[in-house]
């Protein structure tokens, strides 16, 4: 008997036929004599529509009674799911949030998860209840309705998992695991069986949308083994677990490619000391997230900065970088929205030199110019013009031994 | 400064226009330096929405999971009135049955309220807040979702004013107040100033749908003063409050008609001890509540035994009795849908002799046969023939000087 925690996202649970093909999965997970939590989201497009519902009565609608609104859609699945194990006869309970005692911050729409008491769901699973839980709300201490932002479900699930100490968390999702790149851009691309945390990581930030990002960083920190597979086979997917030896044998796991990225270069920045402050203190105070740095050395004491922000930044950074420049006395402010980022991750590259001269390699062979570098321990990131993007996923994820050989 | 609780039903919060409109009323009242409590139900439709979704499901949804599911009703619309309330610049906050303290029972579906605390209501309207509490909606000792039953937003609204000790407790409706009878039967009905909560029980029971009958209990427990009015007028509504001496100048204050009842009669039944408890204990047993009961002897030791039960129940009342009349050995079980139930309801008549006779002379001067007859001390009902009801309604109306004069 092993304790399972199987989270449904929004089109594993869109309609009340779907609802009742989970609960057949959920009800088969527990005649084998598992003990089942089970993690809902929202019915697809319900969590738009309250959005868009608020945005008629203002545009900025008070994010604490955004919560309160959005997280009824989650509690509607979770009690129509614990009504059809019910009339299937499986003794199921719905729990909310606060009842699953999920402690959040404060941060209406993009809360942080303090602590998850196990006793409610430990005390229902051990009375052989099926544990239906409303995924992606919580409560702050004053009992408030927080919710965890876009994709918290996957965070209230891996964090429940490490709060009640399950042996794995099934991510269902509408694909079959994690892919070796995004295979609409890569026919060869290949599905993964196991990825380490630190790679799903660099992943999942560089746009792999399949889990979000803090529910890795939980299963990390709690070493909850994480199975990503879809709602709509049996097959196997994806093991999101520790680094394992076996691992590294391959170099490069996988490929990313992220379009959702601008580029704004400062001509002729005075490199005096503090002028990198000026030019990014007030892009940050406006809460826009600067990915990539670089700046290049001219002469006569000048230098050009380089950096990347969120397409959706982009106009406001622009507006910024234009006063900053007048400021500072630079040369110009120019934009280019028509960038892609191109990464390769893998845990392999730490014990292997070469990945970042093949990458540079590979991508002047198809005469792809490299725009922009930056990397971490397990990642190489190359920003090149957008349309060269898909040639070069294919291009690198072929270099790399990722392509499928059947 | 008065603290003023208002309750608004679903077809006043029915879409966002509407609800822009209640949250100008609330601030309007606010504004006056009131401290101000709002309870709302589900916008028009939701619930039963829901109730329809579930029932796609199974036919029997499991009780405790339908009060999940049909929470959410109240929680968007008061979400959406705080929303509404925020972006208007007042110091809204929603909160939800439990986060109100509403405790009760765990009779999932028709919960009643065993206690409410006031201290977090009090706390937010001692900080100049507007409270906006999600109706019909508790939790029981073990903080399950509880739902209150069809109206329950009334007996919220109504439970919440005797907990803060509200100076008064307005239930909007989309009529003007309570009536002297129903003006679509009755189109010289007059709308009421002041009706005694005894007399407003009457009525409720009796199938004036304005209020709950259960909020009107608690009122008349707790002294809240209700005042019954439109959400679409200005205009003074009814007060439904103690019996003050001067409401016993009118014998009669309304006229009531409930179609929503069915007549069963088992002929020549044996006359003998214990026969009248066969004969309702198996209706009780299925849950049916038997309304009048009328007895006529005749000769040779064998009587007829007639009552009424609601319409919804007629054919299961029947199959019962039925089984009984073999059983006890009686002649025949009659049974006919189309009756009414016509009633005159008035504190004043307990001092008055001769409401009844004016009552059977009225009807009688019509040709109106009289199948039943039962009383209370301040209500007087004749079942009649479903086709003469209107008319029975109109010049009973008239005989105990209700008509509108002008």
């Amino acid at each position: 008997m092993a304790t399972i925690v199987q989270k449904y996202g929004g089109t594993s649970v869109a309609d009340l036929d779907r609802i009742r093909k989970v609960a057949r999965r959920v009800a088969q997970t527990y005649d084998r004599g598992h003990e089942v939590v089970v993690i809902l989201s929202a019915m697809a497009g319900v969590t738009d529509n309250l959005i868009s519902l608020a945005s008629r009565i203002t545009t900025t609608p008070e994010r604490r009674e955004l919560d309160v609104l959005l997280a009824t859609g989650e509690q509607t699945t979770a009690a129509l799911m614990a009504m059809t194990l019910k009339a299937m006869n499986y003794p199921a309970e719905s729990i909310l949030g606060h009842q699953a005692q999920v402690l959040t911050d404060g941060d209406h729409g993009n809360a942080r998860i303090i602590d998850i008491g196990s006793e409610r769901i430990r005390s229902l699973v051990g009375d052989r209840k099926i544990v239906v839980v409303a995924g992606f709300q919580g409560s702050d201490v004053n009992g408030n309705i927080t919710t965890l932002g876009r994709g918290g479900s996957d965070t209230s699930a891996v964090a429940i998992a490490a709060a009640i100490q399950a042996d794995v968390c099934e991510i269902y999702t509408d694909v079959d695991g994690i892919f070796t790149t995004d295979p609409n851009i890569c026919p060869k691309a290949r599905k993964m069986d196991r990825i380490s945390y630190d790679e799903m990581l660099e992943m999942a930030s560089l746009g792999a949308k399949v889990l979000q990002i803090r529910s890795v960083e939980f299963a990390k920190k709690y070493s909850v083994p994480v199975h990503v597979r879809s709602s709509f086979s049996e097959e196997e997917g994806t093991m999101v677990v520790n680094e394992e030896a076996s691992m590294e044998k391959l170099v490069v796991s996988g490929v990313i490619c992220d379009k959702n990225q601008a580029r704004i270069t400062l001509k002729k920045v005075p490199d005096q000391p503090g002028v990198a402050a000026k030019v990014f203190a007030p892009v940050a105070a406006a809460g826009i997230i600067v990915d990539m740095i670089i700046q290049n050395m001219r002469s006569g004491g000048q230098t050009d900065l380089t950096f990347t922000v969120p397409m959706t930044d982009f106009d406001r950074a622009m507006a910024i970088e234009r006063q900053v420049a007048e400021e500072i006395g630079a040369e110009a402010v120019l934009g280019d929205p028509e960038i892609a980022k191109v990464s390769v991750v893998g845990v392999g590259m730490k014990n292997h030199s070469g990945v970042a001269s093949l990458m540079f390699t590979t991508l002047a062979a198809e005469n792809i110019n490299i725009r922009l570098i930056s990397t971490s321990e397990i990642r190489i990131s190359c920003v090149v013009t957008e349309k060269y993007a898909e040639l070069a996923v294919r291009v690198l994820h072929s270099a790399f031994g990722l392509d499928q050989t059947d």
